[in-house]
């Protein structure tokens, strides 16, 4: 059941012993938004715990302040910018089917929850989770404003994405003003690689090629690579956005090497439909954006590629 | 004479044929807040120019809309975002002596104007002129947002650096509220790198060494690699950057291969004093960036900078 932002300040008013559960590889928006909510909650005087399938990653330790959570049987599970149970993860999978409350931004919510409270034109949970907060008349403290800006400015690219409105901004102003580190949070979050993030990145340049007088950039994420950078799944993101934000580009394609074949990711300027091209191929996705397997190796995987995109390319 | 944003305000209303000087080598904030300007006036019934002594770089031509400048005798010369007459170069430097008003948010700011409006509290120029033109009434039109949109973005690298206040966001959902178009704009500043600068990256990436146990990232930018990249100097903006953002990092050197030697650029985190390290090879700078000249060869320009570093990091 869709309910408002009004009925759920309520209900997690009410709620006691509360279980937060955060989807699986957790990210800036669902690690922010749920430990804005489990600090909330324990300021009035509630039991609450995050809980995630997978390690909290260790850029985020400035809001997790060295997080223990308390032991307690859950009254009350609410799932935190996560669109479907798949993601719950292993570790989290038993409240799968018991979720009393999802709150959410995702257009592909699942509706797996008994009540739900989405809003997709936020582009963050966090920035929803800001009006809840107010509508409980939550103080936002200075660790609640890290943790929500930490989830718009995660999920907006630092406020680049398209999903950024007026209200994106305005409540970025009212968490600074209400103490967020913006400008220490941000140098966290895009100022700093790894250095086997460093390594995949020239490994993977080294791979480029062009084709259709350069309006398709192609790269390789070989298995090679990943093990000469030792780079770990959650380094990679954003590797396949690359190709396509050169000038000129209007098919970045990015391969990744898999056991029998390759997975291969396309991202497209407007001109071209990502989801027809990859269509072709037996897969599909967004028109910007989409995605198909290839078998066999990557010589023919390269080729299969091209032919595909002919049709929508000027050789 | 500083003067406030309300008389600033009182001038610009009572000014006719005005000549509108943005700073040489123009980035966003300049042409943003040059062409804001420009607009309001012409809106108000005014003639009005802009004038710079370097061609307008094409990426902004969704907010210059084929310019063409109107021909008549300045009565009013205004300067925006200019710091300093040396920054009006040849085109406009007759000019230098005569601007009855600048509008600046720059701390250096050498005050050569007649009037100065100055507010360095402010992220961009753009920031302050939208309080010029809220005082003026004047109307916001979607393009004179996009310019303010665009000089905001700019000048804070997309809303990432520290100068970014709550302000800045709350101008910024007052724009997007006008009409600027937002996620346009910065995939133009922001998501597009040319050709070239992938090449220029690419190269220089390989000459990526660690030393002092991963404490010192350094990079060269040889000559071969410009002449093979076929990269202009505006296309290594923030390359430099690069070194210090990995993880770990605490000094990250670039050589830039000159005739007779090494121009050196060092970005340091706080620990180290770059200033305090360049001195020591006759250089300076500030406490987080510095530079200094070596000559000699690049294995040369090397041990100099690891043997200037030795005092300051840890083996």
């Amino acid at each position: 059941m869709d309910i408002s932002v009004k009925e759920t300040a309520r209900q997690l008013e009410r709620a006691q012993d509360v279980v937060i559960v955060a989807h699986k590889s957790p990210d800036g928006d669902t690690l922010g938004s749920s430990f804005a909510l489990l600090y909330a909650l324990q300021a009035l005087g509630k039991r609450a715990r995050v809980e995630c399938s997978d390690p909290f990653p260790k850029k985020y330790e400035y809001f997790l302040k060295g997080y223990q959570p308390e032991g307690f049987e859950e009254r009350f599970v609410v799932s935190v910018d996560v669109a479907d149970e798949k993601l719950f993860g292993p570790g989290t999978g038993h409240y799968a089917g018991k979720a009393d409350l999802c709150i959410d931004h995702h257009q592909t919510n699942t509706d797996y929850a008994r009540c739900r409270c989405l809003d997709y034109g936020k582009a963050a949970t966090a920035q929803l989770m800001y009006f809840i907060f107010r509508e409980m008349g939550a103080a936002v403290t200075p660790l609640i404003a890290d943790c929500l800006f930490t989830g718009i400015t995660t999920d907006t690219g630092c406020f680049r994405y398209t999903n950024v409105t007026a209200e994106t901004h305005e409540v970025a102003a009212r968490l600074i003003g209400l103490g967020a580190q913006a400008g220490e949070i941000n140098r966290i979050m895009f100022e700093t690689k790894s250095k086997s993030r460093i390594a995949v990145e020239r490994m993977v340049m080294e791979s480029l090629e062009y084709d259709f007088s350069g309006r398709c950039a192609m790269i390789c994420i070989s298995k090679d690579i990943l093990t000469r950078s030792g780079a770990s799944e959650d380094e990679l993101e954003g590797v396949s956005a690359m190709p396509r934000q050169i000038e000129g580009v209007m098919a970045g394609v990015t391969l990744s090497e898999r056991e029998d074949g390759y997975k291969v990711s396309l991202r497209t300027s407007e001109q071209i439909d990502a989801a027809e091209v990859c269509a072709l191929l037996g897969g599909g996705g967004h028109a910007r954006a989409a995605g198909c397997f290839i078998s066999g190796d990557l010589n023919s995987a390269k080729a299969a590629m091209r032919q595909a995109l002919a049709g929508f390319l000027p050789a």
